[in-house]
């Protein structure tokens, strides 16, 4: 393990965290109501610390595989550890365990929050929490769609030939190449939002910040009401269109964007995730139409919104779907484990595991039969490696082991067994609100600190792919 | 598909079934509180329809392995159904649909009742009742170790060297010596613990019922308060002593009675069973110490009779464990996933499965950091191929996929988002009691009737290892 190069990249992303810092200092400059103080410091803080490890150790050189998973891992973590700052130091009574707590939710783009009052903080803080979703949601797309891959994870290598860019073998000139692209399109698709979103009548600072929440799947809103306070279908739509973009694979929009329109289509994974949400609004809308709604047309709405927020992960909430059926709620909750399409900003178990994992069992069923038939597993046009649908099924086993003792653990903690369960889900699979004492009308502030701990890791966790974090812990990774 | 052939052992199999209600007819004679006229028409429907099938087809066709699936399936629902006849004919109000449901879960040995007053019951319907579980537990032994392997379901093709006998191709000769010899252990095993169970204070009838209930892991009681009626400590240990057992491999107990005691020993799925059971037992006793009992013998004996009775999928109680803290009782669900030994007559995931798997997942961790590493799987000390651990995959990705669906039809009957969920965990897994409103002190009689035939249909699925009734539904079973 070469640390001094892994620090190095450490300091280069802590000098671009602090000067992101510069945005929310202007945003506090504009509405001057508090927060200026707190960011000066937190970007002085950060910028030193991240010119310190970037001067102090080596430049130049050549980061491997192992190196990768360290700097992913620590990378988060630092951002989530110095991000929280502001927080802290503008005086607002968090404490610096509600503060990463916070962070972590933002930079993970889960959306879960220690807030019981948003309305209360200052522009500048709200500005920077919804921030650190777009941010979030960048390294994430990067990450998901070109290191990963590169790593072999859970499956990813599926994905290798997805990516736009040069093929070489180097990490560094493919992620920059990709990197461009790809946050072309993110920018591309943020600025649309914004534009929409005003025109339905948000301001620019209300229009941004839930922009943020949307591309990245984060679901952070800057109204204790949520989505609901601004009681508009227009908006609701908006929202659940660039939430469904923000979920779906990121290669497949800069396809698309280029002309190649046929891509969403020819893409197996697209269109079972465009199914999964068609088939459960239409079975929401008419299911809780008579017992819940006034009209088809409320019902549609609420039911699309709800339906791709859970499952892209985003987590906004314009409804509290925990009065609603249990059926209803038992499908989001699914939902919530599907996740967003690989290459997306959403989280969970992402839709092409859940797709391979079932034609993988199709096709088992059919040797039983037919023991020696030979029956190859097919994703649309493609036929998928057995490396590849073995890493899938790895993933899924190990993301239950983890769900399984995340969830005994936070039933040490005093909660009930579903609110156990269900921080876990949505931590997890960095969606936000729950059920139980987590649903949308709720808040994480009732958790016990360590609990707060172990949840922060669990989004870590499920936003990093689960494996590049638990190699950290491996003892194969520290010997060389 | 040779459909005569497969009625032809559905007939044998009903005159069997038929013949063994000749017991209940004895101990109708002599308790004398009815249900005799019950028996003596179902004994005469069953195996007159038996005969007719067993006669009508022709004999001696060599049975492949497409026919075994489908005996082995219509078999067990043929008992449950023509089983089901004493319950609806002894006129003690009872529907067919839940004298099915009854029976199905004495068949599979998952105990499961919709009786609330059980000691309302003529001694000759309470005898048949819990007779089901032990003649059902025969049948899952050998199909277990003799059938289920030679057809390579859900990687229970690691067993094939398991089984004593000789090892000839064709089914019948195979089956019938292993036969004997498992079924040999599992007479002598009840004997005793009828024994042991008299020794305590049980009459003979109380105790002969309890060792049914044991040894096929059911869980019917013929008190309403189950164990705890007799509120004895020697009694409750001796029942879990022999759930042990129960839950453990037949195999595993066949060598250790011809005097290889070092065979539990040397096998890593028994030390793993053991371990569990310990480990559970332990946190249990010094967590529910000082908040649920007065004592730690008080502790240590009520955690170890139901973390023995959830994890072998018993579903004895002698304690509400609804009234522990929900770290205890989320413990205990875990359990009631993981199950029994392979080769057992418990139910669930099997412990063997879990274990693989964990071990399955730390070597593809350790891959991630080797890629190029050749890591083997191990059990104990032989080597694990690649086929039957993938036959694992598939097993617990289906049982959970079923799980889930079958969860979310049970929302579907109003019931709330725990029972549920609880009611399918404890079908599938044929445990018998879960939490929410089918706890310990509670029944299934509240669950509409369309409910009560999908948890019989589960508790089929999960005891003939789901593979067994899936591929009944394939396309490409009923093409030749």
């Amino acid at each position: 393990m070469d640390i001094k190069a892994v620090l190095h990249v450490l300091g280069a992303l802590l000098v671009s965290i602090g000067a992101s810092l510069l945005i929310p200092i202007g945003v506090c400059l504009i509405y001057n109501d508090g927060g200026l103080h707190a960011f000066i410091i937190s970007f002085l803080i950060i910028v030193t610390v991240g010119l310190l490890l970037w001067l102090k150790t080596p430049a130049d050189r050549e980061v491997q595989v192992r190196e990768g998973f360290a700097i992913v891992t620590f990378g988060w973590i630092a951002l989530a550890g110095f991000g929280a700052l502001p927080f802290v130091l503008a005086s607002s009574g968090i404490s610096y365990t509600d503060a990463f707590f916070e962070t972590m939710s933002g930079f993970t783009t889960t959306g879960a929050t220690i807030l019981s009052d948003v309305e209360a903080l200052p522009h500048g803080l709200l500005f920077w929490r919804s921030f650190t979703h777009w941010l979030g949601g960048m390294g994430i797309i990067l990450l998901s769609l070109a290191i990963l891959p590169m790593l072999g994870v859970g499956g990813m290598q599926l994905f290798k030939a997805e990516v736009p860019g040069p093929s070489v073998d180097k990490l560094k000139p493919r992620i920059q190449t990709t990197a461009k692209i790809l946050w072309g399109v993110y920018l591309f698709f943020s600025v649309a939002e914004t534009v929409l979103l005003r025109l339905g009548g948000m301001n620019l600072f209300d229009a941004l910040c839930h922009t943020f929440g949307t591309m990245a799947t984060g679901g952070f809103s800057t109204k204790n009401a949520g989505i609901s306070h601004f009681d508009s279908a227009y908006i609701e739509y908006v929202i659940s269109i660039f939430m469904v973009l923000a979920g779906a694979n990121f290669a497949l929009h800069y396809r698309a964007l280029r002309g190649q329109l046929s891509s969403y289509h020819r893409n197996a994974e697209f269109r079972f995730y465009v199914g999964i949400i068609v088939a459960v609004t239409l079975f929401l809308t008419f299911s809780l139409r008579s017992s819940h709604f006034d009209s088809y047309s409320q019902s549609l709405q609420k039911s699309v919104f709800h339906v791709v927020s859970l499952m892209t992960t985003t987590g906004f909430h314009s409804a509290d779907y925990e009065m609603w059926s249990i059926s209803a709620q038992f499908l989001l909750i699914m939902l919530m484990f599907v996740g967003g399409c690989a290459g997306s900003t959403g989280g969970g178990i992402k839709v092409v595991r859940i797709f391979i994992a079932i034609k993988y069992s199709a096709t088992q069923l059919k040797k039983l039969v037919h023991p020696h038939a030979v029956i190859p597993l097919r994703l649309g046009q493609t036929s998928v490696a057995r490396e590849a649908a073995s890493g899938v099924m790895d993933f899924l086993l190990i993301y239950f082991f983890i769900f399984a003792a995340g969830s005994f653990a936070m039933t040490l903690f005093g909660l009930d067994l579903v609110t156990s369960v269900s921080t876990v889900i949505s931590t997890l699979g960095n969606i936000g609100p729950g059920i139980g004492t987590i649903g949308p009308t709720e808040n994480f502030a009732h958790i016990p600190a360590a609990g707060k701990w172990l949840l922060s890791l669990l989004m870590l966790v499920g936003r990093l792919e689960i494996f590049t974090v638990l190699v950290i812990f491996s003892r194969h990774f520290w010997i060389k």
